[in-house]
């Protein structure tokens, strides 16, 4: 059985962790080997940078968070998920380099060209062989959050920057359509998981 | 008066922190107001980095290490050279872009072309106006640091790294006559001084 690259995208609050280990619960239960991991973070090195770039107090230029992201993506892809995926597991990941274009690319300015570029560098081209994009209003994201009693630093950004991310993830989506799965996050959990199942059922075939 | 960014670059032991005091000596004397830093480094942020990637005691991938390098070099540029030069001040800096090209690029074999590419988008472009490489076989360096207690990750590298390192230096040198001083490193301290005074001063004009 060969391996698959799963990674979810979406903006916060838009079920990512839930959809996750649903689907983990699924795979499991077809007798598939998961390894969940996120970016950024996922190796010891990886928590290290992900503390620095999420928790930093001090600001942090756009081009150095973007640097960040990438350095802890190609030791996490390198180190964790390629052998994983080469032993035949089934990686299942939270966000990947779509978010890398969508936030650092797209909503900071710095090109969603140049950093793609840069995660495929970082990377030594993997793509994922699906991406669910938990496609969500902003304004409900940040409703369903209100419980939590800290945002790091992204979550900490002004509205329209996530209007932003939002739309640029639905243009990703719509350029690599094969490798996009777009999900509409309002929808019910077992609707949307029920949803999630069959395409990776699709892709196990 | 406009504002000087002058690197020194080379090999461990080959005499950089004290030609790169006495250069900032001479220049304080001529009025000059002057901002010594290093790469990595030279921030908050750039600290943290630095004592990731040199001293973090698990594996990092060289790609990732690159990636934190330029990470490190966005940061600082943005935040301390930039502004610096804008201001008439002259920058002296132990380390830039060229080491991550000898050390990264040539000695790790991500490629120098593509290690230099990340470092200018990093950078948005900025080149030093000089680039001293004080120039040194690697064995008489070697012997130079024997007296200190701890090597750090790149230092602990084998004699052959530190060769390629040094070649690869010379042809970037090489490459960009009229940016780089190049230097024999075994000269004496005061003569290699006034070599270096007399190349800064034709670019004070």
């Amino acid at each position: 059985m060969r391996g698959l690259f799963i990674t979810f995208e979406g903006g916060d609050g838009s079920g990512k962790s839930t959809q996750s280990a649903l689907l983990v619960e699924w795979l499991e239960q077809q007798g598939r080997t998961v390894v969940t991991t996120r970016e950024p973070g996922g190796t010891e090195l990886g928590e290290e940078l992900r503390e620095i770039v999420l928790h930093s107090r001090g600001h942090i230029t756009p081009k150095s968070e973007a640097l960040i992201y990438a350095a802890d993506r190609a030791h996490h892809i390198a180190t964790k998920v390629r052998p994983a995926i080469d032993c035949g597991d089934i990686v299942v990941q939270d966000r990947y380099l779509d978010s890398s274009v969508a936030y650092q690319g797209v909503a900071r300015g710095l090109g969603a060209k140049e950093v793609r570029d840069v995660s495929l560098w970082a990377t030594d081209g993997l793509l994922p062989d699906l991406t669910i994009l938990l496609d969500l209003d902003e304004s409900v994201g940040r409703d369903r959050m209100s419980s939590r009693t800290k945002y790091d630093r992204l979550e900490a950004e002004e509205r329209e920057f996530h209007a932003t991310v939002r739309a640029a993830y639905l243009d990703l989506a719509a350029a690599e359509p094969g490798r996009f799965l777009v999900i509409d996050a309002t929808e019910e959990v077992p609707e949307i998981a029920a949803n999630i199942r069959d395409r990776v059922a699709a892709l196990l075939g």
